[in-house]
């Protein structure tokens, strides 16, 4: 019944490695189905080598499986979580991309310091608070979900303008309007993460005018876009 | 009728996945016909898998398109502006390679230290000033041609001598005699920019002498040039 | 009679240059047989492409060679001496990779900065004092295991939760229930020596909490981890 | 005649774009046969796609062109030099690699910080003095062999074993017994040169035990060398 939506979610999985995202199996991606109320998800610790579409496993918005016979991700609370409250996101990735995890170790918002940037991020990407010690003791995974959209609403960010967070310690996660999608995101953070690490070795000062974040954003996400083909 | 000039284009904008230049669909190459008076330029947005000599657009100096289905790439405005000026250039190519970007985003000057620098770029790379808020505004892209035309002005360069430029806050472009000598330029200018970053790291007040600056960049380009094979 | 073991232990080393973990021969992966009390292990200086499994060396806990022509690895008696005192590693592996050996060369402990580090290393992998020159005048392989040995003893550190150590000045060692999974942990520690230099980099005061330690480490590894598939 | 000459020289260029020293054909190796006093070279600016053993050329110590068509590698004076005076030698190479090129631009010397480094340079590797202006004026390759020669006469260096050096503001040259063995020694400078980098970033003032380097060189390469099958 939800062979299409695996199969989008099992090629997105299969992606991972293709980009250099990942090392082993350090990575998941899931893709809601919002009009069924449910989403598609990485089993947890299979590897991508023997990982088939059967292996894929779902769940509905109550974290109840309700198809496939693997353990889904240890980190599926953390997807569900976000798919209960970014409503338009409609893929999440998380892996422990080099660079970007860099950023999350270090514990600091991955600064906007250049058009590559701007083009797929609306501003800097937070780095989220640590959780505490009673967050990560109990429901951890979940926890790590709620911190991400703390810090989106106390920051007053959008995440579809800003598709993507570290995780404090951890690691990043981006997300999209599917699998596919917040996958390529990823790939983008990886990318600006390693440029913004060297450019700030070389120049702590810079700073990037907000109105060339503005234009590059615009030009390729807002109503007057001019980026790419018409369809 | 512009069927070689097409092919040219296509076969380097397909050269740039293979040398690392590009993430997605992150770069653009073109050429020039001076005496048909058109240049070919890749389109918006298109996969580089699924790119083929149809989806290249041809349009003159006035910016008309005059073959091709495809809207153009969006920093066209860019490429015909420094065809106007800079009347010896033959092909330009923009990428957002990770060590030229991290350059464009420091906001610096690309220091020439070394022979590996000095065999194709003679001095140093320049990085241009910031766009104002109104260039960003209005006619974006042909302003960054204009400021990067203003730079070299400025500077007293010779577009010949340093085939590219850092475009402050964004990234490289760079040009040659046609397409695939502005793609080789590029990867040039890559290494290059790699190397200048750990160099500064390892010894912060290093210079590099003009004596060997003019005899590595004059052995392989001046008129007495003793590098290669003898036509 | 040592077939099996021997295949194994092949396979382990030919799967490091497949990880970009050595360049040339600079590696070796042994495998013990608690059981019968023999160890196999990659013979000395022989290119992985050629390398069969009748290269393979197997020795008794003595050092005593009771299988095979060729001379084993001139890193034996280092591995020799971890099977004694760490009785409940099954195999082991040494490697020049790049990141782990720079941690060696500088003489620091690698530390836990992350989830990544967390989920393998249960604390920060100690970094051996540097041998006496009388320990390196005699029996330097024997005297480079008894060290970190010491290490271990002194930080009353558990070799099966801290699966690897850096020898100072040297390189890595690193070992788990086989060979294949003391490969795996080389893996993962050169991954995260790469993520801690940049890190410390961004932010020499980072630190990483216990609790979140604790977390990673024993949801993979405790007895109620819960990642993976049940079995 | 000189055809298996031609042919290992051939093959040792070939190997560079393997090894990942070189970009376009910025790399060049020779091979000499002391017995017929001649010395095999690479063609200058030929891709490594398209050469043939008969682009390969010959040429006698007095720098005479005994067999074939092409121009020999611009170089070509530096590897004349390097091998009239350095009389042990068998094979040269010249590239551009990255780590190493940094050094030569920040005009510092390769410092032996580790085993890997020990196991096959004995010491630290050199950086040649700037030449003079009148130096790169005049005979700039030959020149450049002869402040190499200066570099180790002056610092009492053995260049069996310190088989390479940096020249300042350049790149490095490697030798050892022939051309194979030059570009082993090549592949092993630029991966120290990489890890000496980020070793100095991470601890300053790390050193290296004399008698580590005593003991991993001479493991390998003194009469009572035990590394290795013994033949």
């Amino acid at each position: 019944m939800y062979q299409e939506l695996k199969q989008r979610v099992l090629d997105a999985n299969l992606s991972l490695p293709k980009y250099g995202l990942v090392t082993f199996t350090w990575g998941n991606v899931s893709e809601i189905d919002r009009e069924l109320g449910v989403f598609a998800i990485k089993p947890s610790g299979i590897d991508y080598e023997v990982m088939t579409v059967n292996d894929i496993v779902v769940l509905d918005l109550e974290g109840n499986q309700i198809e496939g016979q693997r353990s889904p991700s240890s980190d599926t609370p953390t997807h569900l979580e976000l798919y209960r409250q970014f409503r338009d996101i409609g893929g999440i990735v998380h892996t422990h991309s080099r660079h970007a995890t860099i950023w999350s170790q270090a514990g600091l918002d991955l600064p906007a310091l250049g058009t590559t940037h701007a083009d797929y991020f609306y501003g800097d990407i937070p780095c989220t608070r640590q959780l505490t010690n009673q967050e990560i003791a109990e429901e951890y995974e979940r926890n790590t979900g709620r911190v991400i959209i703390e810090c989106f609403s106390q920051r007053q960010l959008d995440p579809a303008a800003i598709p993507g967070v570290l995780a404090k310690g951890h690691a990043p996660f981006c997300w999209g309007k599917n699998a596919e999608n917040a996958v390529h995101n990823a790939v983008v953070m990886e990318e600006v993460a390693a440029m913004a690490l060297h450019t700030q070795h070389l120049n702590e000062t810079v700073t990037f005018p907000q109105s060339l974040s503005d234009k590059h954003y615009l030009r390729k996400h807002g109503k007057d876009a001019y980026y790419g083909q018409k369809d």
